[in-house]
This record gives structure tokens, C-alpha cells and sequence, in this order.
């Protein structure tokens, strides 16, 4: 799983069917690369989050048929930048 | 999920069953390297897309058994170029 | 999916019983990396092809139990190195 | 599968239903890019470990259910730094 | 697939179940970055060999409960080290 801090929202038109009502966050990882994941727990830009990638992101969507890469997992608690960017 | 500026469409001869009536992209990343996407939504050149990996790309295609790797599960409202390259 | 160029065929000694009787190619991306590819379409070196890769590699090779994670899907018409490479 | 080393836990809030009760743990790599590894078999900060990925990753958890990417496989003996950074 | 060269074993203590009676080797590719793999057939350091990720890896494993994502699928005839490194 991967360490990503959350910057904003992704508005999308024209989305597809399973992802239509869902969540998305643009996330960025420690070198500023940024990356789209789902967000089926309610986090807010800066928080630090883990995310879940592979098969895994389907079910940690909370339905294997949601068409997710990546899903956010979990909040991380008293994360710092420096311990991000070692 | 991955963010990607559409380029142009892609022809091919002698493909594969289950890709041979669909529409392929080639799309790129903001450090430019060039993938192919299925879109069944309806793209054109030049608009950012989110696009979906993993098992979840043959999901997004419709039908599990399209043999897909990448596939474009949306538009991206209002983005542009240095939001993209940050 | 990816965006390869055939290089040459590869001979393998002691093959897993799944690959034993497939044609399998050397294949490089723009970036000169060399990966190797099942081809179920008949390529020869030179020609510019589209590689899928994941779980799709596994049905594109006409039978989910060949184990491959990268199988040629095409053969791309009228692409110039230049376009590669931009 | 890859060869990281075990950094410390990490702790999250509003983490998802099938990671809540596991132990993660912030793994880093020969680069010294950090991931977050599940882990079922008891590591401590310092240990080198084997960390399996992809669809595998789940069934080593011990249930397929269990939302991880990345999941601690064995631990490594007698490996040291230099091996490690060749 | 990857071409990968075998340098040597690896040994652990504390591995999971599925992992545990099966050949892991230290492999590395082109670059220098070495991964673990399963070797189902038999290879021996200073091989070069194909080796196949994904799901795949747990299907050449010869049991897709094996809980592989890494897999030695052939060993390659007459591969040099100017042909790898080009």
C-alpha cells in the first residue's frame, strides 16, 4: 500500500456507469506525482492517507464490481512531511 | 487511477478477438510517455481523462472479458496543463 | 496497454508446461527496455505492436491457464519511430 | 516479490472494515521509498523481509477478503546492507 | 515477462505457509534491482530466466494458492550480457 496525501476533488463528466456516485480524490505520493483514487471513507485535502492498489482497491471499495485502482484505506494519524520525504 | 491527455486514435491490423471492434487511444502522461487506453465513452483529442488499471480496466470495458489493461472510466472537468505538471 | 517494438524471438531451456509450445518475442518500449511477450498473431522483428499486460495478458493468449503477463493484441499500421519517441 | 525493511507500525484512524484489526507496517525499499506492507507473521523496526504484492498478497493475509497490496511473506536471515544496495 | 538473473538463494525464517517449502531465489534485472522469485523448475546462479508476474506468477507456480507474485517460467539459451544491457 502506498503513503498519499489528499489534494482536492476530481469533478469528471461522462463517467462511467460504477464509479458514477462515488468519490474521487486527487492524491499525490512523496516525489508530487499526482494519481486519482476513491474515496469511500470521507477525508479532506491534507489529510495523509493509505491507499490500496491492485484487486484489493475493488474490494476495499465496498463492491468488487466498483472500477477502482486505487481506493483510499485509511487515515494516517500524526504524519509529518519529514517523515514523508526521507 | 491515472490522469492522461488523449492524443490521437490508434489503428491497428491483425488484432486480437475481443479488442477488434472497440476504440483504442493513445493517451500520455504528464511526463509524456505514451499508453493506449480502450474508451467506450467517447473521447477527442486533447481531453484529460481518468483512466482505470488493473483488473478493474476489463470491468470498465463492459464486459470481463475484453482484454484490456487501461481503460478511460471518465472526462475531467476544468483541468489544465499546469495543474496536471505540478 | 503499451506501445513495443519486436525485437527477436526468444529461446528458452526447461519452459513451464503452459508456455512450453508458445512463440514468445523479445519487445523493447521507447525507452529501449527489453521485456518478453507471448504472440498469439504471427509479429516478426521490427514491427510495432500493442502489448496488454495484467490478468488481460492471460485471456488475450486465447486461454486463461497460459501463464503470461504480456501478450501482443496487435500490430500497429503506420506508426514512425518519431511518434515514439516524443 | 521484493526486498524491504521493516521502518515502524503505522497507525490510522477510519481505517476500512477488513484492515481494522491487522498490523501495518512502513517498509522501505533499497531506494529508501516507503510503502506500508501488511503483516501477519510478527516483524519488529529493523528486520529485512520478503513482501509479496499483486492478487497474492491478499491470500497471504490469510483471507482473500483482507484489502492489502503488499503483505509480509517471511523474514530474511542474515542479510545486511551491503547485499542489500548493490 | 522480465528477463531476470539468478544470483543467488534466499533464506528466511518465519515464512508464510503457502511459501514454505518452495526454492526462493534473489534475482536482478538489467539495472542492478534485485527481487525474490519462485523457482519451480530448477536454475542455478548466473542463469539468465524468464520470469512472469501478476496472477500468472501464482498459476506457473504449479498451484495458485502459492502465494507467489514472481515467477521463473524458463531458463533462456544463449543470452549474453551485451544482449541484456542494450
Amino acid at each position: 500500500m502506498q503513503i498519499h496525501r489528499v489534494v482536492r476533488d476530481l469533478v469528471t463528466s461522462k463517467r462511467n456507469f460504477w464509479l458514477a456516485s462515488k468519490s474521487l480524490r486527487v492524491v499525490e505520493d512523496a516525489g508530487g506525482n499526482l494519481e486519482v483514487a476513491l474515496d469511500p471513507i470521507g477525508t479532506k485535502p491534507g489529510d495523509y492517507v493509505v491507499t490500496i492498489g491492485i484487486s484489493a482497491a475493488r474490494i476495499a471499495a465496498g463492491n468488487p464490481k466498483i472500477t477502482t485502482d486505487l481506493t483510499i484505506g485509511g487515515i494516517i494519524d500524526h504524519w509529518d512531511e519529514n517523515r514523508w520525504r526521507n
